[in-house]
């Protein structure tokens, strides 16, 4: 991780000075680096070894990186949010016009340096999935404000804009390493399970979280009228009147009023809307886990010391769903 | 180029109804696909012959146009824009969240299509002329109401912003015809010197234009504040009281009053900073016609028949500038 930390600072390099500028504001705020982190551990998992120069797993887990730094700074602008991780967001500090470029920059280096790696199954992965990410964005928007949304609706935006650039990460985690085809899928599985197992459990967090303790904001999602499913486990399961309170308040965000939110709160819990998200959350998150159980038995055989590791990345699955307790 | 227009309307398509909408908005609103033209025509003079099915020269030739239409989508949402060639702008109608995200769909579907077509050096091009872009459009916001920028400066702009991909697009054309090395860089100086000259005819036509005539606004850079060679050569031919004017104007675009435009036309004229500009373009526009004349003799010996297009392409650079007559 510190290789890929340094591959980071590196490759967003340019003689236009503002363009490090805002990423290292972004890279300052420190997030938790979970994709690159995920390629580095698919890698070693499916047998990957850093031998001298061969550190092409860095490479690509900075590209990874790369396009969801991208997306980050579209989300910022496109929501108009103040704040990214308890600290000023780039747009609140350097505009829209530069997050919208340097996101466009970073998403054009990281195929810069993945055409420079020279692997076209890398890239297909990871062109398909930043096309899916762009998707999953797209869809979140016309489901905002609407509470006829499908709960089937709603997991199909969280693959899109969540669990699609996790499971990327982990299928080049494979590639990179020459995985046999049933190990790359495993990966790719866990992945995509634990992608939407973390993203459920942000949704869940946005109506339950301990501000001081997580650094999360309760609310910013009932303030911009996403329908996510603690609001659609709440909605179905509340009376008329509790329906005609979500249909105000969800369909209509900008007219909220004093007061709305701990309303909100209130439903949630009385309907155990979070419990709902959290049961999601944790098949999810055993799906994931299982899905590390079909690692071929010949990768585990030629490599014996990864067990652990497979270990660790089956608990990181669950501890996904037990950090929110 | 129906082929390519084909390609572009197939590979924008997508199961989230709104991206080709949005997409379609653009593609009807009907630009001059001037970049994907460039890379037929170059694959042309290079030799490429098309048989069967082998038009890969028309899939890159979209992908091209989608990176530039990302760029335009971004662009609008940046500058805030209302209008594009007359019509409403994307932005305008879908708002700013979608244009933002299918900018980004665009971008990475243009290289799902690439690795595709799998020629890594392609992409190498691409890739690298994508960041270029963003550079240049990050520096242009940078000079942005600024008159200390020098004329230097203001041309590195215009090659990231514009030349980058012209050049981007004509080199393309002659790796996929498989061109010797002094053919492909012929031809990537001609794109680079055509987009020089395009760029500095539309700067000059933003104050020059007949708008009846060109569907051009007069006066939209001047709005924006944007520091380009006919304000830079007009500020520099000034007098003291002239210079305090632009100053007033360009440094403080928010706070520019009745009169500015007329007054800003009257001292661009005065100045004769059209023709300054007019006189660069045409330097640009000879250095492209000129950079055809490297084709390789090889490369001309093999295609008896590329002599026609290949002067119609030298034309092309001087009715680029001629067209603002």
């Amino acid at each position: 991780m510190m290789a890929c930390n340094r591959e980071i600072v590196a490759r967003m390099q340019s003689d236009v000075p503002l363009i490090p500028q805002l990423a290292a504001h972004l890279v300052a705020a420190g997030g938790k680096r979970l994709r690159p982190l995920l390629v580095l551990a698919a890698a070693r998992v499916a047998g990957y070894r850093e031998h001298g120069d061969d550190m092409r797993h860095v490479g690509v887990a900075a590209c990874v990186e790369f396009i969801h730094t991208a997306t980050l700074l579209h989300d910022d602008v496109v929501d108009n949010s103040q704040l990214r991780r308890g600290l000023a967001s780039a747009n609140a500090v350097f505009g829209n016009k530069a997050s919208v470029l340097v996101g466009d920059f970073l998403f054009a280096r990281a195929f810069q340096i993945l055409t420079a790696d020279g692997s076209l199954p890398v890239m297909a992965i990871l062109s398909a999935a930043s096309a899916t990410l762009a998707e999953g964005e797209v869809m979140q928007m016309t489901t905002q404000n609407d509470l006829t949304t499908t709960v089937d609706r709603y997991l199909q935006v969280i693959y899109g804009k969540t669990a699609a650039l996790f499971a990327a990460a982990c299928e080049t985690g494979a590639v990179v390493a020459k995985a046999d085809d049933q190990t790359r899928e495993a990966l790719r599985q866990y992945g995509a399970n634990l992608g939407m197992a973390f993203q459920l459990v942000d949704d869940a967090l946005d109506y339950a979280a301990d501000q001081a303790v997580l650094g999360k904001t309760v609310g910013d999602d009932f303030y911009e009228g996403k329908v996510t499913l603690p609001v659609l486990a709440a909605y179905h399961a509340g009376d008329s009147d509790e329906q005609a309170f979500w249909k105000r308040t969800i369909e209509n965000n900008e007219e909220q009023q004093d007061g709305d939110l701990e309303r909100a709160l209130d439903l949630i819990a009385k309907t155990n809307a979070i419990d709902v998200t959290m049961a999601k959350a944790r098949e999810y998150a055993e799906a994931a886990s299982a899905a590390l159980d079909q690692v071929s038995d010949t990768c585990r055989a030629v490599n014996v010391d990864m067990e652990p590791l497979r270990q660790l990345l089956k608990d990181v699955a669950i501890y996904t769903v037990d950090r929110a307790r």
